[in-house]
């Protein structure tokens, strides 16, 4: 029953907060640390954490990485948070500038320009310090990935805005599953897996609440965030989401963007029911 | 998803609040009433609920009755709300006053009397009304059992006090399951086992400002009250739990308090691992 020493990272963007709603409530002694997508997924390599909400793309690359729990951040279709925005249409953008808080939705972005786009653009990388907006405005790159919070915000101000989730789904007819709940083999993690269960639970009960409490704080409009957390966001890890998550994987993998053996237990859904490779 | 018009019928004593802390912050819709446990007994029966936790001995005489879940609430040695208070030793009583409150405690009191005390005594009814203190002081009877906070209360008031609880155990070596989650068969529960799952879970957690709480509102010591909470009461439905159910079934089924056939959960658990009948 105690998690006392376990260190968990999570994400500071609204799409998280209904997963780890009760998360301090149900363990208190848990050290939870927030940061971006990319910076977890340094700090769990890194041996800082021992449980993250990691970006899908880095759970592919770790075979010594399992899975915790059946929650995880996952659209299935049209998810509002992770954007494209272009100047031009995008079958006409020639240099794309990637989020550098993100790894999963750039490597999103680099198949869905291969396999739906049919473009081959440069990638240009952007510094945590670069305004997105600025960047494209300045003409620093034809279209730019934006995730998160800043997305949600950046909504509708350029010409041409593409939802990768909504394009995933176009491709393939499956969800898109975003980050997943990641433990380095080997780790005690207790009971963890029902505390994260049980704190998503009350995070869907209060939905509303983290909704209005994401709008004030971050000065977005409430019925964006209720409309986002209750019909963009799913957070229980489907066995449809899986096939969606085995499918990209694939695809990554084919393209050379992660290594070409899973990790080991997403190889077993690979393997029957999801078809072998 | 939705439990919207589920009547859930709890407990009104301080050991139920472990297992009720996050009810109504999980799952708001639910239809929650509080009532003693006999009170819970009779309205589960006539209809006015759909899930109760009842009395024990009431779960064993409704073969309709099915489990919910896998949390009870459960002695194992001395457990301080369940108290027979007496004016001469044990032993010596020949009269003992029931607790109106209570279905269970008042099976056990007589289970205890014929196999652990050896002595038959007339049973009298006391009327909710009663204070059990004065129907003592004024030998209404020898003895009295009293349940729940007011036995918490009344604590080291006569001159002989045996908690049944640990009765039960000298008597059999196992724990004493008090009250059990009971579901009509048949009513739809949806997701009503994991959110109690999950309320139980958060009541853990905060078992301290639990026990805080019910100090100053009942004015008990809070000592008392974190001890009891935290070494008294148990609230899994385990392995020895069922096997301590089982053999108190047993045990009122010969002696005609409850009827022979039980309900078909505990059916199961009473052929083997826990032997047949």
């Amino acid at each position: 029953m105690s998690q006392c020493d376990l260190r968990v990272g999570v994400v500071h963007h609204l799409n998280t907060k209904p997963l780890i709603f009760g998360l301090q409530s149900l363990a208190p002694a848990l050290r939870v640390r927030a940061g971006a997508p990319s910076q977890l997924a340094s700090w769990l390599r890194a041996g800082q954490l021992d449980v993250a909400l990691v970006p899908v793309l880095e759970y592919f690359s770790r075979p010594d990485y399992g899975l915790i729990a059946e929650s995880a951040i996952c659209g299935d279709g049209r998810v509002r948070s992770v954007l494209l925005f272009s100047r031009v249409p995008v079958e006409r953008a020639r240099s794309v500038s990637l989020d550098p808080e993100s790894l999963t939705s750039n490597a999103l972005i680099k198949v869905l320009c291969q396999k739906r786009f049919s473009i081959e653009p440069t990638w240009v990388a952007r510094s945590q310090n670069d305004d997105p907006s600025i960047v494209l405005k300045r003409g620093g790159s034809d279209a730019a990935v934006v995730i998160g919070n800043a997305a949600l915000a950046m909504s509708g101000r350029f010409a041409y805005e593409y939802d990768l989730g909504q394009e995933w789904w176009h491709l393939t007819g499956l969800p898109f599953v975003f980050a997943v709940w990641a433990v380095r083999r080997g780790a005690e993690t207790g009971d963890l897996a029902e505390v994260l269960r049980c704190s998503l639970r009350l995070g869907l009960a209060h939905l509303d609440l983290i909704a209005d409490e994401a709008a004030r704080s971050l000065d977005l409009d409430p019925t964006l965030c209720r409309t986002y957390l209750r019909q963009m966001i799913h957070y229980d890890l489907t066995d449809r989401a899986k096939q969606g998550m085995g499918l990209f994987f694939k695809m990554c993998a084919e393209m050379g963007i992660c290594p070409s053996s899973p990790p080991p237990d997403l190889a077993q859904w690979l393997n029957p029911p999801f078809g072998g490779r």
